[in-house]
């Protein structure tokens, strides 16, 4: 059994329950909506963060990862439409790790994105281990009733539009892969040096929490997910989410110039990793057509881009390139009709 | 710095904010406490448990480990006098793990004690890693507002009461490492065999969720924590967060005729395993005077003794063995007065 098909099985184990439970939304979203009072709901998440699998000591620093941990769950609560509150972390260390200022750093890190968002830590666990270092970040939120964003409500016309840039983390960790390292004193706030600027995507990533809550409070989405396993595939999750299928134009897919001059210097192409480079978590959603002019340009400076249109189920989930549309499979494209 | 400065310095940081934040109880307790509905609060509470620190493959089984991670956040839900309703788990397992039947019967173990209690698994995380198995385990509870137990309330005159019996999981990680190993089809329910008994004691600990329920919506109790780190540390940190003191009595302790048994066949001191043996998950609740006399017998046939008093934070926390009296530390005791 792979992957995929384990958690469809613990999904329908775990719907068992019903009315009464309390639970709007389960397991099968970016988070979970939980009925708090008549007038509001909690939303909560959680993020396991795996030392040689979704990040390496020797490329990244304590601070980044720390903000790298609370970053991907706010994500996830930004793709509900809801507002990040408040967030527990469990983390597991070595000895030697517990030694260094490595806890003190990664802190420092979280503390300044908390910070800036207003997120209380108000729990979590901390332990010591004789094996690699695990963290495991929750965050809640919270949206009025009825207003969080899921991934199904995705209709046939629907807009799809996606936050900043794509491909960005993507060539970030191609640089890391050969050998690019950010320099000690980055911030990643004012970064002139463009490797530097994709490195930070790919460690320092901001999640979209304004676009997030304004999208909820103003019910401008159908529906929505964030961009961790790469565009491809989280179209993907919400075309399935949603019984729909979707129409992506290449030419539209926002793709930084520095990304593209990266590519062209290192021969990637950067198509590819717009579509299928994960962890660029931006927001993937779709507006109906009369509420696209309510859209605002930018939020927190951020701009949004309109990318394609959501169709029928029967069409599938397609790309165009002038001419051509290809099937847009998870991961990987497939040639479909010419 | 050591583990206690360490989440004491964090504790600090993370208290920056106030009001407005919704935070009721953040970090410090058995678990936090977030503001809901003018009537209800949610309580959350998380809990590592780490391959070869907190649990090994070849003593336990993945079914016994599935209930033991729920079963630990349970038990931290049920200390703050809240109804346990919704879980979430993230678990990070290798390859081989994957390929195995692990991961079914570690979520049939934890579905049978979910739903035996009512709580829904609404989310987690799964991730596969060349390191050791890692699992955080998320619970989240209600509660009517202000009838939440902290560790601190705690007052002078106040009785103690422990639930169950001390010492047993400490007996039976003890048997475990010499050597004793659990039957394949024992249930844990209806156990004869007396090792078996304290070796599921270990491996599946039963959480009070019944009493803690009862003491909080009855507001029977003026100051509660979960026996996990053993009697005397957790008493200590209970009187640390109530500024009060504690005398306890030696002869009082609810040890199991099973584990004087084993202890005597196997020269160890049920006194001791009693005292500092952690992983009990029992409940430890002070009692006012006036309120005594309304504490029932049993909740789910699990019955409390009374070990002792509150006294001032000038008496300090105390054992009294006879007419001899000592310094109760956490983890161990010194010789205080004759």
């Amino acid at each position: 059994m792979n992957e995929f098909d384990f958690l469809k099985k613990l999904r329908e184990r775990a719907r068992a329950g019903g009315p009464g439970s309390g639970v709007v939304r389960g397991i099968g979203d970016d988070a979970a909506v939980l009925t708090s009072s008549p007038d509001r709901n909690v939303v909560i998440s959680t993020d396991l963060l795996l030392e040689d699998v979704d990040f390496r000591l020797a490329t990244t620093r304590p601070d980044l990862l720390g903000h790298k941990a609370l970053a991907v769950s706010l994500s996830d609560i930004a793709a509900m439409g809801a507002r990040p509150r408040w967030a527990l972390l469990s983390i597991a260390v070595t000895e030697a790790v517990w030694q260094s200022d490595f806890l003190d750093q990664f802190y420092k890190g979280f503390f300044q994105l908390a910070d800036r968002l207003g997120v209380k830590l108000i729990g979590g666990d901390l332990s010591k281990t004789d094996a690699k270092i695990a963290v495991d970040s929750i965050v809640l939120g919270e949206s009025s009733t009825g207003h969080e964003v899921m991934r199904a409500g995705a209709r046939p016309g629907d807009q799809i539009y996606v936050t900043g840039f794509l491909g960005d983390a993507a060539a970030g960790l191609r640089l890391l892969e050969r050998g690019a390292r950010i320099h000690t004193n980055s911030t990643g706030r004012r970064e002139t040096n463009s490797v530097d600027h994709l490195l930070l995507r790919q460690l320092q990533p901001d999640p979209r929490v304004g676009w997030g809550i304004l999208l909820g409070e103003q019910q401008l989405a159908t529906s929505m997910i964030d961009i961790s396993d790469g565009l491809s595939s989280d179209l993907n999750h919400l075309c399935a989410e949603s019984s729909v299928g979707a129409l992506v134009d290449a030419s539209r897919l926002p793709i930084d110039s520095v990304v593209r001059e990266i590519c062209g210097r290192r021969a990637l192409d950067p198509l590819m990793l717009a579509l299928h480079g994960g962890e660029d978590y931006e927001l993937l959603f779709t507006v109906a057509p009369e509420n696209v002019s309510r859209l605002p340009k930018r939020v927190d400076a951020v701009s949004v881009t309109r990318i394609g249109e959501i169709k029928e189920a029967a069409d599938g989930v397609q790309i165009s390139e002038g001419a051509k549309v290809w099937k847009l499979d998870p991961g990987g494209w497939e040639h479909f009709s010419e």
